[in-house]
């Protein structure tokens, strides 16, 4: 079923999954744990439960300590040993190992114990704070995204200690606090405690299946460069009858972003595009292959069209592979209802630039700057918010290439390959550091509803999840 | 010495004030008209603080009743007659007559009994509701905006009640309780009311001095085009990672702006300036004589130069007469502190339109709809929020002449001629419809903190301003 189902989709996963294709590779999660998983699931949602009803709210800094204290206590539960690390001013990062008997590979999951507010309260059907299972599914804030994710990695590590009396390669758990702040003290973390976060690859924070119960492997992200402009050209507010005369902040942040981008939103920074890499025929498969609802995206969003009359397929590889500069925010002056006369004394206008791999963020923040100063805006300021680069993992790797197989034998069906994901995140620490290899897989699902009220998680996509999990640790350690 | 300070100004104002440099001009007012407001100053000091005593903050629709009442009182207690003039839904327009004994001229005096918001209350350093009289001057909110100069026009007639047995010519007042919210019902009632609103001149709401206390004659204003433009490219906000696909609003604005002005900030409406008169040599010379300060205006706020480098000169004349393309407000997206990674469904953007003589508000909204339409913006809507056309007096009509040689008079030197404010007013609704001649002059003072904490009125200013206004009377009326 499977094979004929890839040779009907133009017979292309036998290029870039032939050696998956074989027929004669194993499944290599044992009976045993699989039994073990499907028979504890209900314990392990209540474990979930238990550690989503402690609040984590970083953005509010609520209950931070008390979740880390929670998260190393459940990880000595399993028998895992345990370090809280520290930095001043900075959350908990809650580290633990559980060792092979066998020599070989390490594997190191990234997650986080820190969540989202819960806010709008009033749409939650039950407590946040208070999880519910009903129907099949964990209600709470958290559920998801990270605390259930977290929850199902500690979980196949008990599998294995009660079943096979240990993991077939070493587990490093590194779970932090601040995720949902922008992991501002992640790079001092791995910089203070260095050779502590080296492992073979690394199983990031969340995974999916879509609609169709299709699992999704993401291969990386895109980096990301956040700035705030700032134009001031008066001390004070003016009566905006001395627009005749004094000068406008607005017009001349105008006159800024226009020359930012062009009409067709290329960026007109010099040398912006230089190091983009263009997507190899291989990639450009993976690509192909990679189902995307162009017309539901717009539905969704209730957009008329992509940006440029791109095609459903430009737009597919744009998400991918083009970097943008968007304006996440701008405001100046007076923004009320009806109307004040007023010539604002200053403008702000946030920008993100997503970057694609071998973009240099210091290296663009440099040309940036140089533009503006070139272009007549050198007395502008230019706050830097954050920088991240890209990171990416090959779909040829093989960490990728057994997350990949790894879903074909638990789902019965080829997964999604996302060669990157459009947003960001700090994946770089890790795969630029130790040039670890990364992927994301996990036991969420497109409707988890994370960062949203009633967030939940299935229990039967966290049991799938868990073996997903399970099958990727023992293929890539047997690779 | 006065003749000898004109000549010196390089004899200019021979040329525009020449009848007026004839030594024989009387003073008209009587020596007893004089000593009854120099006697009474306290006492019409009282009414002021009792008038703003009544809360009347139009924004909130405070007070208003309850102030037109006080108002309609205090011009019965003058012996004029009233009539208490209303529109639903709109703040009641207080009319008021006292009629001179000998046939001739009619005066009108507008006003308006509503005030600004008192806040930010914690810099007021007495209740801005319980006026306070302290080193000759008195502070409270509407002191000078505009129930000082409210209740000194009552008191001018009052003066001439009971010295004269009337005024030298017959004294309409007309004052509205909504100017600080846009004057919305004006029309209205104009409209509604008719003749009722003939004059042969009209005194607007407010005069001030300078800081050397030099008074101003003010002649007209700008009109204005206040429009809000709404781009909305998405039912709702995007994470920002969807901008390599998803269309930007704030980018699009960014075009649809640049589309407007150019980089020296002339509107690229085609026709905007067609109907812009050129000063005549005569005007140009007044706007000569008008002192200007331009290093002191680029120094109060803050800015290095003017727009485009103009000259003070040319700074001077803009501000009278150049039409100007102002951003109020902009705004989309997240405007908080930090970073946030959103592609903004909307941006809307505030612009106001000044427009000198001539200029035509309905025309020219129409050629400003015309080109977004013809930039490729015709789905973009534009929010009308008013519209009013300019109005300017000649500063050759016997009214504008009797308003500065009244100042020459009690002042003792040459007032400053406005040929028009940079700001704009209703003045359109009577200039237009009755051909009538205005001035502005009055009693406050320049640094007298209109809209501000600590709104004052000095008791010197109100004297002199008040007997500037009954020579003004008497002048035009001889005339």
């Amino acid at each position: 079923m499977k094979a004929a189902g890839r040779l009907k989709r133009a017979g292309l996963s036998n290029v870039y999954f032939l050696s998956l294709a074989a027929p004669s590779r194993p499944r290599l999660v044992s009976d045993k744990l699989e039994k073990y998983i499907n028979e504890n699931i209900d314990a392990f949602a209540n474990d979930i439960v238990r550690l989503a009803s402690q609040r984590s709210v970083s953005a509010r800094k609520e209950g931070i300590e008390e979740c880390a204290a929670l998260v190393e206590r459940m990880l000595r539960e399993i028998g895992a040993e345990t370090k809280v690390l520290r930095i001043d001013g900075a959350a908990p990062l809650v580290f633990g190992e559980v060792k092979s008997k066998k020599p070989g590979k390490t594997i190191m999951f990234y997650n986080h114990y820190d969540v989202q507010p819960e806010e709008p309260l009033e749409l939650w059907k039950s407590p946040p704070f208070k999880p519910e299972i009903r129907d099949g599914a964990i209600y709470g804030r958290g559920v998801s995204d990270d605390k259930g994710e977290l929850v199902a990695r500690l979980k196949v590590a008990q599998s294995y200690m009660e079943t096979q009396g240990g993991p077939p390669c070493s587990l490093k758990f590194f779970f932090e606090g601040e995720e949902e702040t922008g992991s501002v003290h992640l790079a001092e973390y791995i910089e203070k405690y260095g050779d502590l976060f080296k492992a073979d690859g690394v199983i990031w924070e969340y995974g999916t299946v879509d609609a169709n119960g299709t699992p999704k492997v993401t291969l990386g992200v895109k980096g990301i460069i956040y700035v705030e402009f700032v134009i001031r050209s008066l001390s004070q507010d003016a009566h905006s009858s001395f627009a005749a005369a004094l000068p406008s902040a607005p017009w001349r942040m105008v006159r800024l972003l226009n020359a930012l981008k062009d009409a067709n939103e290329r960026i007109l920074v010099p040398g912006w595009y230089d190091d983009v890499s263009t997507l190899s025929e291989d990639e450009l498969r993976v690509l192909q292959e990679m189902p995307f609802d162009g017309d539901g995206l717009k539905k969704s969003y209730g957009a008329s069209a992509f940006v440029g009359g791109m095609t459903d397929e430009q737009a597919k590889k744009a998400l991918v592979q083009r970097p943008t500069g968007n304006i996440a925010g701008i405001w100046a002056g007076y923004t009320g209802p009806g109307s004040k006369t007023v010539l604002p004394k200053e403008i702000h206008a946030k920008m993100d630039f997503r970057l694609v791999p071998e973009q240099d963020p210091d290296d663009l923040f440099k040309k940036l700057r140089k533009h503006l100063d070139d272009s007549g805006f050198a007395d502008v300021e230019i706050q830097l918010e954050s920088m991240e680069p890209a990171a990416r993992t090959s779909h040829r790797h093989p960490f990728a290439q057994a997350a990949v197989a790894a879903a074909e034998e638990v789902y019965g069906r080829e997964p999604i390959v996302q060669l990157g994901s459009p947003g960001t995140g700090p994946l770089y620490l890790f795969t630029r550091r130790y040039g670890m290899p990364s992927v994301d897989i996990g036991v969420s699902a497109e409707d988890s509803g994370i960062h949203a009220p009633n967030e939940n998680l299935r229990l039967e996509n966290l049991r799938k999840g868990m073996l997903w999990i399970s099958e990727t640790i023992e293929k890539f350690s047997a690779s």
